[in-house]
């Protein structure tokens, strides 16, 4: 089969290549051509494997010439993230709600010009979606019948292209299936602008032996996942039937829901007090203002009737990333492996 | 003060011209010119007031020069309907998503360019964005905190227009308002396609004389309103201040949730057994498909909240329709005045 992921150069979207090509099949089909695209080049060892293409570009320049070819599946993970949504208005629209509709009707006219049967395609939607609303408070859990109310461009945009996909597949233009992203820890890389950036930082850079700022209190509850459980999710949502996917609303993926403290006493328990003790509370009031906007956990009974789980224990998400990064001595540097 | 209606020369579009006009004032403003866009041209004797400014054309080609003109207010309410959306994909896109999204930005770059004040905007939105998805079935009575799963193009596109909308605002783009608007009864003219046509016309035929047929069961429920409560109600949630709106999120207009035996009572009450003789149940099964699958009722919390509140009786609305055409004998000539 041939595959399409957009936003393939990013840390999930490389990694869910990764996985697929190792598995060399989906859905019971063998996997025979993989194209990437992204604004960047997608890593060496994706380039490197022969059934590999990558397009590197602006997804909204390259879905024209997607309607004179057929794919059997795609990824959609190409986003605009929060952070450049609320700086640049004009540019979350276009890379995330106009991309997405080319994208749409790019597959559409496989349909309704060529007819190909609609395209299987899972979005990458994102708990950003829930914010509280003055007259719609959060609640403590956030399920998938909480009615979003997004508090960012962003959060808008996703929940947008939600309905879009929601729609062209009622209108058997498309079987398309949205999947609400938790917050992925933890994530590789340098810290970033992102508010959420701590949520990894906080074990990152303990274990690479350099201290860390929590810029909000260790009470502060947040629906946490891996990047293998969420790429494990995506391709589960991609394999199941539609019967099983249930409507055509989207759905949360799993959440382990967890505060700051019970986070670093995972870390203690997986790499020491040293590790932990690295990690130093300095209340940024920005960023905790707007954390405190954010859910405080999730369930996702959907996912769970797909078999999808959350990680038993935070522990288990800090060894998936210390096994993942064993050969890159530099980020585990901190750990005292004796 | 200037103000804008779009879709102005449709059935409620008209008339909340008709009351702007009567009125005279908005918001304790003086109403100096009212600005009517439609596809068609709006009735005469709107187009007789020397306040009133007819544009006729699609609004998606009229809404460049906006970005040029100031409006101290906007109803939006230029909408192709259900059934043409469902026939016309792109009909539907264009005309309801591409058309808002375009006035919008019209309105922010009055902001962003112009350094003008957020222009207050009220958007019509509909009963239509509730449907019962599988994972999500709909309530007895859908609320202002009901999860919106549209099950039609039109309501997708009216759900997504109120999410712009919201963002937009938070922005700082613009100061809008999403109300939903219930199923009004009873509209004037002929019977037409739409699958709601029954509601009005159980009433408009046996008053005009003439057979009328009921596709569904006496006992389907359904949320209805009247052409001047809407209208009232539109000229309300403009009226009112952000605090008393609340939120960003679209409210509900109020409802009269009635089953089709009690709109048929009311009709006998008001003109007694004659009249209700002349309707005939005849089940339609596509028309009983798809209102089946429409709310039963709905409730009104935060208009409630603002002063809003439906008819005491279905009695009242067949009167209001009655004393709306006292100029028009041929329409109650089925009435015994005796």
């Amino acid at each position: 089969m041939k595959l399409l992921i957009t936003g393939a150069a990013g840390f999930l979207g490389a990694r869910l290549a990764r996985t697929l090509l190792a598995r060399g099949t989906l859905a019971g089909q063998p996997i025979r051509q993989l194209v990437l695209t992204d604004l960047f080049e997608p890593p060496a060892d994706l380039r490197a494997d022969p059934r590999v293409e990558a397009r590197t570009g602006p997804l909204l320049a390259q879905v024209a010439a997607l309607r004179e070819e057929s794919f059997d599946g795609v990824f959609h993970l190409a986003s605009a993230v929060s952070g450049e949504c609320e700086l640049d208005f004009d540019l979350g629209m276009a890379s995330n709600l106009d991309s997405t509709r080319a994208l749409l009707d790019a597959l559409r006219h496989r349909v309704t010009q060529h007819g190909d049967a609609p395209t299987r395609l899972v979005f990458a939607s994102s708990v950003a979606v829930f914010g509280p609303d003055e007259d719609h408070p959060l609640p403590a859990l956030v399920t998938d019948a909480t009615l979003p109310t997004p508090q960012t461009s962003y959060g808008i945009q996703k929940h947008i292209c939600e309905h879009l996909i929601a729609d062209y597949t009622r209108k058997g233009f498309l079987d398309g299936r949205a999947a609400r992203l938790m917050t992925v820890t933890v994530r590789p890389g340098r810290p970033n602008g992102a508010a959420s950036s701590f949520f990894s930082g906080i074990v990152r850079e303990p274990l690479a032996g350099q201290e860390a700022v929590c810029p909000v209190d260790p009470d502060v509850s947040h629906p946490l996942t891996s990047p293998r459980t969420t790429v494990e999710g995506l391709i589960r949502v991609f394999e199941c039937s539609r019967a099983e996917f249930g409507g055509r609303t989207a759905l949360n993926l799993p959440a382990l829901n967890l505060t700051v403290a019970q986070m670093l006493d995972a870390l203690e328990a997986v790499a020491g007090p040293t590790v932990r003790a690295r990690v130093r509370f300095e209340r940024d009031e920005r960023i905790a203002g707007i954390v405190a906007r954010w859910p405080a956990g999730a369930t996702a009974e959907r996912a769970a009737r797909l078999g999808l789980h959350p990680e038993t224990s935070f522990d288990d998400i800090i060894r998936q990333y210390i096994a993942d990064h064993t050969d890159h001595p530099t980020a585990l540097q901190g750990l005292d492996r004796a």
